[in-house]
């Protein structure tokens, strides 16, 4: 798009607020019943949604990788091969992560001069080489990994918490997570970063990008005590609550420094609502079918908001196909940078669907691992491939879809449809319920169509050396680098790399 | 709450918009994806939002015979005892309507000089003592019954279109719907009936109420030829858009005669989405379980807008717990009228939720014919009966529930659990998919409330004789009054009373 066209007379600050397991229904602007996103509400009436925008996977670590590379998983290596159509992420254990060739976003954006600070999850790999100010970022508070534990620290250490090269401690011992009561202060610890971060660049007159990538809607959730107990939909609703008056405050401390119209704020979550931690831990997918883990609308897409006072008109609403990879492209466009183009980038600039209104055609892929599940295209989805989770799981109380089955749909076996794919009309019926008849001349037009679409991407596709295939106790977090300033370094059992395994 | 504590200086009119089959989710503002109604969004920007507000029954005779009687079907008659748990309505078989000691909302109206005008679907008896201006209202174009059809005239009468006394032509013949391309310029004359007798009221200088029942979203769904094809949902969205472009229209005309701020405007629906005509003739309800007919939250929460410039507060939420049945209370509120002493009623004034954002306690009743399924108080549901619709329709392809399957709880039989209620929180849970367990403390806290509730109410009910039970074929529209003017009297078959079939 250019930023001439924009008529910004610099490139802006670029803040990316990430959300985890947060779902697309959790928003009042999506139509939660509670209401209790008074801020996000405002920043979408001041922005523009995205009811039709996507995350790159269904799970965490994938979805994060494709948002600072622009590129999908099976591209960036952020996938495995241990089993057909298995979702994987980056647990302590893992051995790979984000591959040294990839260009991640806030290494780009040296080039423009940026100043890049990460606050939250990291999650594309803990070892040493894939540290996040190894690969373009200034500042990092945060942790690599979930913030699952408490651990006993022998078969399994805590989760640490950075600060810059260093952990400043473990959650659940310095950094405390009372899974009883709910409360955490990791909420404030992170707003108070990005407003720090915030403040310090603009003194420096530095542009700077900032992502913001919380956990506190991740289960174990958990919210500050001011918070807790003060929702209508129970401690998940406590943490979005939070999570909502800290994205109040950031806005606010930008129209405060009078920086709003020069910087680009954009919303969004990882994937969809863990209903398997639902109703206590887990948000809403609003009308969409499943959640997380699944290539079912409730599991990819996501709640999407772009905020630039003056630039991006209010109260609209795009309804471009828009993906988290867009974010790479869209913000070195707006940084004034190209794309690297050496490489295949699936992110598309969203300049022109939010300055201009307009719309480009563009396919949705949905993997699961290296297995194309499905692909949107317009208003059609199709599916090759149906599975949710196994009987096994299904039998040990885990489901991916709790109250809905959609027959021969929601799979709990994988079921091939590669042949005949199942097609849904994504207007018409966004819950997924209602397959277009073989038969009908719709079937058919939408099928030569998404057939096309998925032959072009799979004839040029060539998939990255899998990250995600083998883990190894040893590599844990058992010594970062800061441990012995703290007296709290750990010693990792024998390594013994094996294949990890994805159920 | 009276009107002198709003600061009105005098009684205003009052317009209540009521949907037909619409479901919760089918608004922009209430999520729906497809973001196609921008008036009825800007009606909820200017006014308040009810997210928890309720149909009296989940369909639409009962329904609409409870907004204007204030009271529920099982006092007011509009139900049937001919099965249990049965729900039922007016089609032209039916023999009875609404008794003649209900008092009416325009009835009372009269007593502080409104003028009534009723616009669309009737549907509280269509035998000449139920006739809507024998009951308070001074002017209707309409009819008495669904749109169903066409009919032969032979076996079964076309239903007439009334304007004031008489029939001016039937649906299918001097009022065309195309079944095929979904064209019917109804909504046209509907919308054009309101802005005429808004624009004579208002040059009469005379106060009065608006009762806006169109039909364009029950199925066969239509719209009108500009609108054809213009939504990304399909033909049901056409409709949503023509309607909203309605809705629009009407405000405007407030706003251009500048009485917006002297006009209260209400917007509902009678029921859930009908998912048995879903996707394509059928709307959304969100994330609530199942659809019209059920006493899930799909089949009675309902979209629900207050509107009322300089009155109720722009752009505000009410938790209260609202039903349609509150619209007869608060318009009298309003009217300066005090709701009649001498009999239940069940709509409370919703004045002090929108003038000061008072919540009171109050139950949500769900019943199916004569049958109390299930309560809400405050944040929790307890279903005493369970069931969706029988095994022998689930076998034809009939399902209330659609991709929806919560086990034990979207029964096929009628579940007795008046023991030991189901319990959800409707705020963690709206979906209704996971019932409190029965050991819980929780669980016991909020079956004591419910059951002190249930027990006060029913220790005071006195149900109404149902009207809903006599079916003949010989009540028919055969000859409604007017047919002989127009040479379109059709003779009616040997008068045989029998018990309507209510499946």
């Amino acid at each position: 798009a250019g930023l001439a066209a924009v008529g910004a007379p610099k490139p802006p600050n670029l803040v990316l607020l990430l959300m985890d397991d947060m779902g697309w229904g959790d928003l009042g602007v999506y139509g939660e019943p509670s209401r209790e996103t008074p801020n996000l509400d405002r920043m979408a009436a001041e922005g523009m949604l995205f009811p039709n925008f996507y995350s790159a996977n269904p799970l965490c670590s994938p979805s994060r990788a494709a948002l600072l590379t622009g590129r999908l998983p099976i591209r960036n290596g952020f996938y495995t091969t241990n089993g057909h159509a298995r979702n994987a992420y980056t647990p302590q254990e893992i051995v790979g992560g984000i591959p040294a060739e990839e260009r991640l976003l806030p290494e780009l954006l040296k080039g423009a001069g940026y100043a890049s600070k990460i606050v939250g999850k990291w999650h594309l790999g803990h070892r040493p080489q894939f540290h996040p100010l190894k690969r373009g970022f200034d500042e990092w508070f945060g942790s690599p990994n979930c913030h699952f534990g408490p651990y006993d620290n022998r078969a399994r250490p805590n989760i640490p918490v950075y600060r810059d090269w260093e952990m400043v401690g473990r959650y659940y011992e310095e950094f405390p997570i009372n899974l009883k009561t709910g409360e955490a202060n990791l909420t404030q610890l992170y707003t108070q970063e990005a407003l720090d971060f915030v403040q310090r660049q603009h003194a420096a007159r530095r542009p700077f990008f900032l992502y913001w990538a919380i956990d506190a809607t991740h289960a174990p959730v958990y919210a500050s005590r001011p918070f807790l107990g003060t929702s209508r939909r129970g401690r998940y609703g406590d943490a979005v609550r939070e999570v909502d008056d800290s994205v109040g405050k950031i806005l606010s401390l930008l129209r405060d420094l009078r920086i709003a119209e020069d910087t680009f704020v954009f919303f969004t979550s990882d994937n969809g609502a863990a209903l398997i931690s639902a109703p206590k831990q887990g948000g809403s997918n609003g009308p969409f079918l499943c959640g997380k883990q699944t290539t079912f609308e409730g599991g990819m897409r996501e709640p999407a908001i772009a905020w630039w006072p003056g630039r991006v008109p209010a109260g609209q609403v795009s309804h471009q196909l828009g993906s988290i990879m867009d974010l790479f492209t869209t913000s070195l466009s707006l940084a004034g940078l190209a794309p690297p183009s050496d490489r295949v980038i699936d992110g598309l600039d969203l300049l022109p669907a939010m300055l201009w209104g307009q719309l480009t055609d563009r396919p949705i892929f949905y993997y699961r691992g290296n297995t194309l599940m499905a692909v949107t295209l317009g208003q059609y989805k199709a599916h090759f491939w149906t599975w949710t989770n196994s009987w096994e799981e299904v039998r040990q109380g885990i489901d991916f879809c709790p109250g809905q089955n959609v027959s021969g749909v929601t799979t709990h076996t994988q079921e091939d449809h590669t042949e005949l794919p199942l097609v849904f009309h994504l207007g018409r019926d966004p819950g997924e319920r209602f397959p277009l008849s073989f038969a009908s001349p719709e079937y058919l037009r939408a099928l030569r169509r998404v057939t096309l679409a998925v032959r072009q991407h799979q004839e040029t596709l060539v998939p990255g050396q899998p990250q995600l295939n083998v883990c190894n106790q040893a590599v844990m977090n058992w010594a970062p680098p800061g441990c012995e300033k703290l007296g709290k370094c750990l010693t990792p059992p024998e390594s013994v790399p094996e294949k990890c395994s994805w159920p």
